[in-house]
């Protein structure tokens, strides 16, 4: 039978989702915790893969299994296993051939950033950080210019392994929650380091060193020399993947209750 | 000159604030930066200690130097020989009469609390956790009970060095904030392991294991034994001391709002 699972974790102390001969990766701790608590290799697909440093409120994985136990079970099992910063909240059966990459039909991220002359300190690795003043109306003037279908290649890592740069953005938000800015993306899809990209680019139009328009001058490149340096991945979190609502998959999960703006993410409860 | 910093930190990584031979507290870090940067030995007293485990929005600490800098380079140079979980939010120059924990009228605390299923992941080291659900208005009616001057023997510490334990607790916010509880504690001086203490009980009374009626029983007891277990640290964050107006320091920092409620926690902007 075939399970999916919902998880969530802190992801400063890891390489990363995929699994590496290392094995300090967020993928390799759940597949251990996996496999000792059914007494057998099990092996996960996810959702969207994340980068080193960056964090999970809702990555989704799938996996198939001969062992039969309770959805609580194998919450409660698996999480015994797993280190502190990470857990999973919730457990589904799921159809055969449900896949938690191929079937999601969008992916939202979170990027969280501290504006302040002080760089963070009771929230270094979960926030990002500007010691200029933002200006809330440029960064969604220069957002607007994103949405919609486009070759994101001016935002693409040189590592990116997608089969193509053209992308659906379908929603930047951008409001500020008390010091803290947090940034809303809904895509299809992303490139390799495409939000962290792209926050390098608003970050220098909020701050003025740079017009509105000049997001849409990178974008229209098509070059990565053009962009801003890439963003720290500190104040990024994948809020995970939309699957069709027949499925009945969680769309959020408690940990997204700790981002400034959680009353308005417009997601449904947990 | 006297000098006054509002100083963060994240405590999951030191013994506490207080100064110890074996030098991995707030204290030890802040004094070992005051020092590199002030190239002189520098020794502080701070509005309120805290233990291992208990987080700092707002310390108060001053010291005496003859060092004469802006404020902002004593901020920018401490900063830079701290650890990335500390920093400096502000500095000003105060009388020489002032002092940091005798002219502090007054001390806030919050509690953040996740209630859900499963244990926190995302907020490992920086939340409380009930896997019960908690019902708020038997908890507001527990907190009632503490409200004004009273000898709260029951919930001290054998440990606690304080003179008296009749404290005026002024004050109980108690209110939910999507997945979390956020407890707001204001008294002019707490005991050692009180609001730990206090909230053992609070998670006994939502949690229906004990009627509301019982908070009155356990403080009317003096007796430490009548209470619930002392409650984990990981929650505990020290809003910061009150100082009289006149001396205008500043009663926030940027680390108030990725608590939580932030945005009606009633202090003044920073």
């Amino acid at each position: 039978m075939r399970i999916a699972l919902g998880v969530t974790y802190r992801g400063s102390a890891y390489h990363g989702w995929q699994s590496q001969p290392g094995g300090a990766t967020v993928q390799d701790h759940l597949e251990s915790a996996l496999s000792q608590f059914a007494a057998a290799p099990i092996h996960t697909v996810c959702a969207g893969r994340t980068d080193t440093g960056v964090h999970g409120l809702n990555q989704v994985v799938h996996f198939d299994t001969d062992r039969v136990r309770e959805p609580f079970s194998w919450l409660r099992g698996t999480n015994r296993y797993l280190p502190a910063d990470i857990a999973v909240q919730w457990c589904r059966t799921v159809p055969d051939d449900f896949h938690a990459r191929n079937h999601a039909r969008g992916r939202r991220y979170a990027y969280i950033l501290l504006e302040s002359p002080m760089r963070p300190s009771i929230d270094a690795g979960s926030v990002g950080w500007s010691f200029r003043r933002l200006d809330g109306e440029a960064m969604c003037e220069a957002a607007a210019h994103l949405i919609g279908e486009h070759d994101f290649s001016a935002f693409r890592s040189s590592e990116c392994q997608a089969a193509s740069p053209v992308k659906l953005m379908r929603e930047i938000g951008v409001r500020r929650c008390g010091a803290y800015w947090r940034f809303d993306f809904e895509a299809v899809a992303f490139l390799h380091h495409m939000i962290r990209n792209i926050m390098g680019c608003m970050v220098a139009v909020g701050s003025g060193n740079r017009p509105s328009g000049w997001m849409a001058e990178v974008l229209a490149s098509r070059d990565r020399d053009c962009a801003a340096p890439t963003f720290s991945p500190d104040g990024l979190y994948f809020l995970g993947p939309r699957y069709d609502a027949h499925l009945g998959l969680p769309m959020r999960t408690a940990g997204f209750d700790v981002l400034p703006g959680a009353a308005d993410d417009g997601l449904p409860a947990a």
